[in-house]
């Protein structure tokens, strides 16, 4: 457990680390412009985070992470009575919606063009992202199995299907057209809301990893 | 029409541009190594392609156009007898094989990197390469309405649905996870049929912008 002290430098040195790497670059930025920014003595910094790698693949992964809590991928509430519909929609609304913020979108444009160089920064950005959502929205789908409402014989398909239904067109835009290509709010939600009613028809169709009940 | 001297010259002007600006990224390019590299006076350099900005613009055009070509999505041979899943599959498993060929991916991740940079790069890859693809997938399947193979009220959404539930796994893993988490063709022909197979499965249900016959 960090004392307070040290947590709220270790708040300050992210916050400065995110912010030069995301507006300057990884190789524009120096542990001298993090301290200085930061407010923390260099030997601190280097105490706290070993290296200016080591400082972006941290960044990488508590961003990633927290993105993962805002989007609440861990929280499905599944019983018997769920509309899976609306369930579906409102989980991959707040996923989508917190994807295209263009915070995250800047550090993924930024670790995807470093991959070559930091293959470890891509792999966790890839483990707490999308790989993360998939196998959280996966284990959406076993409960909804598990409480008769669909049939999902494998879950870790249906979800990678519905995931990239919904991200794909959205993500894969707002990466090469920029943040002013995301959509608003109810362009998203009708967007959604489209993408699961194929899911389901397919799961309907039985032709899908999913089939209805 | 440029003479064959002067295209000899643009050609290898454009291998030595790719060569070092996917090896060494954008910046460490310069005007004088391409120039030395691709056995071009500068003065010759500069009159061909303008500016290192231009010339990578004109690279990026280049190689995207040059893929969408090899991937086919111009040619879409459609008729009363055409077996549409197959067809669908084909197309498909091209044009995913095209976009996870190393250079290109290598080329993509560049774009996104610099996209803040260089929106114009990003957009030309956008506009030449997946909005090119999704249009001419969404011409096929006003083909394969057209000779009431399946209905296809919405073509657009119909393609840019499919599209997504291909490429958006293998596309993203590709990005994050580099060159050798690109799958054999054999696990890509399984994940194309996949993906039809639900895109159909939601036809068949009327679900989604298709709707089978």
């Amino acid at each position: 457990m960090l004392r307070p002290s040290s947590r709220a430098k270790r708040e300050a040195i992210l916050a400065a680390a995110e912010r030069q790497f995301l507006a300057e670059g990884y190789d524009a930025v120096t542990m001298d412009s993090i301290a200085a920014e930061s407010g923390v003595a260099k030997q601190t910094l280097y105490r706290h985070v070993g290296s200016k790698r080591a400082l972006f693949l941290d960044l990488v992964t508590t961003q990633t992470m927290s993105a993962g809590r805002r989007a609440g991928v861990d929280h499905s509430h599944i019983d018997a009575d769920t509309d899976v519909r609306a369930a579906l929609c409102t989980r991959m609304e707040t996923q989508l919606a917190t994807v295209l913020t263009p915070q995250l979108l800047r550090l993924r444009r930024l670790v995807i063009g470093e991959q070559g160089r930091f293959p470890e920064l891509a792999a966790a950005l890839h483990a707490h992202g999308p790989r993360r959502a998939i196998e959280a929205l996966a284990e959406m789908l076993r409960e909804i199995d598990a409480h008769g409402l669909l049939t999902v014989p494998d879950p870790e398909t249906a979800a990678t299907q519905l995931n990239w239904l919904v991200m794909g067109e959205p993500v894969n835009a707002a990466m090469l057209l920029g943040d002013g290509a995301v959509a608003s709010l109810a362009q998203q939600r009708e967007h959604v809301a489209r993408a699961v009613d194929v899911f389901l028809a397919g799961a309907a169709a039985g032709g899908s990893a999913a089939n209805a009940r």
